[in-house]
């Protein structure tokens, strides 16, 4: 096609370039509508008989498009939904307790939908239940920072109060934490057109436009899991036998009502609020004044505000979808493919845009196996339950499955969302796949119009370049929320996901504007997102491009001195933020000069095992085969068997997410957190004892990765 | 040789018989005696000049030998010594405060060891510093029953005393433990000769005898570490770039003061005791009424006992001597044969008699490579440092190499002291490995006086039918207490041991006499253990043919039948126990159910998996690779990453130990424990739950072991 692989393992690929060509162009934009048209009808909320309707329905479509085998398997998780008799709302009460103002109970139906039942209000899966009455405090985004903010510098205290947060920046979950901590007895987060609403060009509300209307509002679970699963069955599968804590010893849920509104709700609460004057970087798009509070102002002080939230929850069945295709060679060798079947409503983008994509990708490896293809390894396709209540569906399967996971798996490829915007790709990977996922776009077209002819890596190339030392399209590290989880964070298995996005440079608001309302239907995608259905196409390329290699390269195409690079890198950025503290560093001896020799070291083995497998006798297929475990089991190096600090499921030293918003998206999470604490101590010594023993097991980590990468006798 | 093998896996050895029958005709009697001979001329305690010469002139001799690779790892870890200038003692002390007696401050040194420096005097290793003072209370072998029974039936507090106890039955820490738990100051630890002297034949006291001397005494750690190694450094190798924990926050050390005696002191203190009569079992073999006190009786009333400790701890360098054999075909799997040697003084039978074994077995192994014969996968002989420590040596090379060890060790046989008794073999190992052992043992000579032309195999199912349900010779299931505790029981690798033991039906002392005494030395193996050293020889032979064929077997020769069979009984065991509470189990809805339905699971998995194997292609390394993957990660699938609960390096779900001795050597440790706490609960509905949940966990991972053993896609 375009242009040359520059990958070092991809002489490959003798014979499968072929195969590879036929799997791609087998693709259709038109086979991908009909997919996400057929499955974003009806609302299948997790759960629901409706999604296990939709379940069954891709269990009979994978065996018809080929799978060798394909399987229900289902889990007794922890959901949680809204009363059906008694509905949740927010109120303004007078002084004698009237109701003068009740948010509403539901979005508008978007036309088109309107005699459709089953689709859930807007609420917070897993919120305590209460009627909690009291003053609001408005606190920004409710981050860490919000809220220090408000209780050093405002000298605002929330004990006793009902906060109110915008959404966005951080995870709704984190958000709700964050007011426990700080003492409030309820929390309503709203979407604020600041955050919410495109702005540029001229974008309507939907459904003439894809803006959220004033009346949508963002559904989504304030779980604090930090990669538990089913909060009830910590570390095991949720299997009928399997024993459960109580609810009260369940991992991360809020004891607090918690409540979402749109926009026009959202002026009603704030439009009176009193108190101090804001900061301007905590104003939104309202017309309000975004008063902090407490409480509201002069003609309205005796109004309260008071949440009725009776939310339940509830042990329900869940249904992943497993599909597989054996591998002729190595039957023993996992390739995953996993996206979340379960949405909020009719999933038009979240989840069913990326599932129509696996939908796609198992039709077109069917077709190709009739044919007589097999790949070498065994490709295993995953239709998710209940990602939304806390990756659920995922994380108990890899939870029944850790030893073989563990032992077999070559790789992780995420399908959630295929779209969230209409300017370019978006890859999140760990450093390993970054040469592989340059390869492939380089053979991949671009969907843009005007771009005939031209790669994809082009495309995203000329709009989104690393930075100013990398001449290459950006690539940035997986975070966390999304069904990779638990195969990266916890059991280590090399990562990846790719979609399509928006242009991050002059489009603001967080994620897109529709995101978990009733409002993301098949339509926003077929009228707005993706008309000719070709970003989704080619999201469908290079998802199925990275597992097709994945699964029949000889050698695996995966780049070590790409993880040598990255982890140089971030050794340097975590040293640099501590140079902040140089002072008390000299006090407390810390150093890093242990990471930095680590890094060295890994460098050094890394080089030398790039030398080891050119030279590789591809016809020995044990000298393979040993090269290759090389390969699979480097990510799993970086597993902490002991976990982080407090958090037991995420383990993965160098790609956890830190506990600590501000450090969102920084490597080496145990580092930044203890050096958080440090900002925020009063035993300077012992949080720089910390700062030591985390420096240590990442210099550690880092050198037993090398290790695995020397001749392994 | 004697009899065919019965192993299913064992048409495995074409062409590796003949080197086989070299590699054990090659291990000669005469030169083990050298081995031993030239490591115990002086004491080598671990950390001293001593061991590192020893290391060093074994590191020359298995570069001698032959091997690919040998090298010196060392690591830094917290070890305890006397104080060279204040000794250790303690003392009767009159009203005045006046010694009036004094624990001798040395072992008599045996004859030809006069002039020999360096004999550390008998002490408990990691005791607190201090100089308590007060009364005894005399309290059997210091067993958790034990204090139950002074505190409940006695009604004795010994919140502020100095406890007495016994050596034997159980682990000299955990005697410490419940010590401290029972609020004692100080604890004194004897050997009594009721359980350290031999009787039935005549024997005497070293020199001319193996029994021990009234003025020996058993040196021993007092740790409870839970496999943690080193304690200042839980979870990661102890490197010179490691952080370290203080002190305070070490795991497992005591906090009271510790001491040993032998039994001429123990008289002096037990004589003029006063208080209860004991009941029967708590009466020991010495001339003394073993009456419980508090204190002593009558004229003796005001004098008290007084310790004086001064043992420091230290952090050390200590060395491990690592040799490789380079495997020809799977380079990246290993088979390690692992013994320590550190020595409390000479290190006669604990451990130089199992070092001297496996220096014959390198020296043998290197005989045959000088042939050109190489094993199928790579071969690691392991010296380790600080065995007596608390395993430190094999467990921080455990840390170091842990993902290496995961991914690639195929068995840990392990060799601390070959020979305890002039008997029979005794096995301990799991379950896969039980029919290899019978294979090899049907294949080596009784090493018997009187049994020329016997097996090995024959001679000890004569001494030591293992029930009346199964006619072979006993193997027991490996417990912990030796360097196999990282590898079996923290990462799950197949393990096993072998020494010569001696008849426990009738010799009823723990251990052998002269156990961690002065007089483990040359003479006493030279003299009376195997004066031919063909059970040394023997027990070389076991070891080196289970490491052979382990390496060297085209399939490996583990047994998953055996486990199945293991499990069904072990799971019928524990039930049978619960059956004691039948009314409580029905009250709080407690079966067993799920773990047999588990049982039979794995049962119909490992069958299946055992014709699998009958029909593999052994021409086809790809598929031969992928079976014995399966058989090599069949142990690894019983380890749970969070361990069992408060101790997270025990994590062997079927073979950790118990918490509690009075479960020792059960399985399914989780369940035993969690019984053991029913019996002593005060909250019956908790405690049932916690049951509950062990047995789920323990269903779980018999089932998740049986997913491994099926087809892998």
């Amino acid at each position: 096609w375009f242009a040359k692989p520059t990958h070092p393992n991809s002489a490959n690929n003798s014979g499968s370039n072929k195969h590879l060509t036929e799997f791609l162009d087998e693709m259709r934009s038109d086979q991908i509508r009909e997919h996400l048209r057929k499955f974003t009808r009806l609302p299948h909320l997790a759960g629901t008989e409706q999604n296990l309707k939709y379940a069954e329905q891709i269990k009979k479509e994978w065996q018809e498009f080929g799978l060798d085998s394909v399987e229900m398997v289902p889990y007794d998780v922890l959901l949680s939904y809204p009363n059906k008799t008694q509905p949740n709302y927010i109120s303004i009460v007078d002084h004698l307790g009237n109701e003068v103002f009740n948010t509403s109970l539901a979005e508008p139906v978007p036309e088109g939908y309107e005699g459709v039942s089953n689709i859930v209000p807007p609420y917070s899966a897993f919120s305590a239940k209460g009627q909690p009455e009291g003053d609001l405090v408005y606190v920004n985004y409710g981050r860490t920072e919000d809220f220090f903010q408000l209780e050093r510098e405002m000298k605002i205290n929330v004990t006793g109060k009902i906060v109110i947060v915008r959404y966005g920046k951080i995870f709704r979950g984190n958000k709700v934490k964050n007011a426990m901590l700080a003492g409030a007895k309820g929390i309503i987060m709203f979407s604020d057109p600041a955050d919410y609403w495109a702005t540029g060009v001229q974008v309507d509300p939907y459904p003439d436009g894809w803006n959220l209307p004033g009346g949508g509002a963002q559904r989504g679970n304030v779980l604090n899991l930090n990669g538990a699963g089913d909060p009830l069955t910590p570390g095991y599968p949720a299997k009928e036998y399997t024993y459960r804590f109580d609810l009260v010893e369940g991992v991360g849920l809020p004891k607090i009502p918690v409540h979402p509104i749109g926009f026009h709700d959202a002026i009603r609460l704030l439009e009176n609020m009193g108190g101090q004057i804001p900061p301007n970087s905590w104003k939104g798009a309202l017309n309000v004044s975004y008063r902090i509070g407490p409480g509201f102002t002069d003609d309205f002080k005796s109004q309260k505000v008071r949440m009725n939230i009776h939310t339940n929850n509830q042990v329900t069945r869940i249904y992943n979808v497993i599909g597989r295709i054996r591998g002729s060679l190595e039957p023993d060798r996992y390739v995953i493919l996993g996206g979340h079947r379960d949405a909020w409503v009719f999933g038009g983008i979240d989840p069913m845009s990326g599932a129509a994509v696996v939908h796609e990708t198992v039709r077109s490896a069917g077709r190709l196996l009739s044919k007589g293809w097999r790949p070498r390894r065994t490709i295993i396709f995953a239709s998710w339950d209940a990602e939304e209540f806390g990756l659920l569906g995922s994380t108990e399967w890899a939870e029944d499955n850790a030893k073989l996971l563990q032992e077999r798996a070559v790789a992780y490829i995420n399908a959630d969302s295929a779209i969230e915007g209409m300017y370019t790709l978006r890859v999140d990977c760990t450093p390993s796949l970054h040469t592989l996922v340059y390869d492939i776009t380089k053979q991949i077209a671009s969907p843009e119009e005007g771009e005939e002819g031209v790669s994809l890596y082009e495309s995203w190339h000329k709009r989104d370049n690393w930075t100013n030392d990398r001449n290459a399209p950006r690539i940035s590290k997986l975070g966390s929320g999304s069904d990779f989880e638990a195969y990266f964070i916890r059991l280590g298995i090399a990562s990846g996901r790719a979609r399509y996005t928006k242009n991050k440079k002059t489009e603001k608001y967080s994620s897109y504007p529709v995101y978990h309302s009733v409002y993301e239907t098949f339509e926003i995608v077929d009228k707005f997102y993706d008309a000719s259905f070709k970003r989704l196409r080619a999201v469908a390329q290079v998802r199925g491009a990275l597992i097709f290699h994945l699964a029949c390269s000889e050698l695996l195409p995966l780049d070590v001195m790409e993880y040598a690079d990255s982890l140089r890198k971030y050794a340097q950025s975590i040293a640099q933020l501590a140079q902040r503290h140089q002072d008390e560093m000299e006090t407390y001896m810390v150093s890093f000069d242990s990471l930095f020799s680590a890094g060295e070291n890994f460098t050094v083995a890394a080089k030398g095992f790039h030398e080891r497998l050119q030279t590789v006798n591809r016809a020995d297929s044990l000298q393979l085969r040993v090269m290759n475990d090389q390969l699979m089991y480097l990510e799993r190096a970086f597993i902490d068997p002991l976990g982080l600090p407090g958090r037991p499921f995420y383990r993965h030293v160098i790609f956890a997410p830190s506990s600590h918003n501000k450090y969102a998206g920084e490597s080496f999470p145990g580092i930044y957190d203890a050096l958080f604490d440090i900002e925020n101590s009063a035993d300077p010594e012992k949080s720089w004892d910390e700062v030591k023993r985390q420096i240590s097991i990442a210099a550690f980590t880092v050198h037993a990765a090398a290790m695995t990468l020397t001749p392994p006798a």
